[in-house]
């Protein structure tokens, strides 16, 4: 998540939005790496649900940092968005929880 | 949910892990409905963040849910899946929110 990357990313967004069918493949590829996390932390031993859910809130907080990080000033690092939205989800998961 | 219902979704899984394609078909679908979720609850003044947790839950509750329902004996309702498989998830997502 360099500098370079992110004017990558700027155009590709501008791309995938106007068209469909990469729009597609894109929640394809999520879904795909969001499979994949859930079978490496169930292959390591987690139960099969809170792999799925943990694959699930990290794959939304990955995106929900990407989204934040591109509408951020252009010398922006990454990871701290990656932090702030994997903690703002984990705060409203803890709200979810409460019957 | 009916049994009618179970015995035509019992069908669709098997030509659905036999064809990558219509597999495809139902990542997107299920993309769609998450996105569909998120957008109806921000609309109702839910805050983004929690509205597109809150969907990916929900459907993952759903999925879980359908699939335990679909191992289960011909005779069980639906609607306990899903009640236990929200409830599964809502404890898992309790453990998370610990850092």
């Amino acid at each position: 998540m360099t500098p370079q990357r992110r004017a990558a990313a700027s155009r590709r967004i501008l791309i995938l939005t106007a068209d469909s069918e990469l729009h597609e493949r894109g929640q394809l590829k999520y879904a795909r790496i969001t499979s994949s996390i859930a079978d490496a932390l169930h292959e390591r031993g987690v139960d099969d649900l809170t792999a799925q859910l943990a694959a699930n809130l990290g794959l939304l907080a990955f995106r929900v940092a990407f989204e934040r990080w591109m509408k951020a000033g252009e010398d922006e690092p990454f990871p701290p968005f990656a932090v702030t939205a994997l903690n703002d989800l984990r705060t409203r998961a803890a709200q979810f929880s409460d019957p």
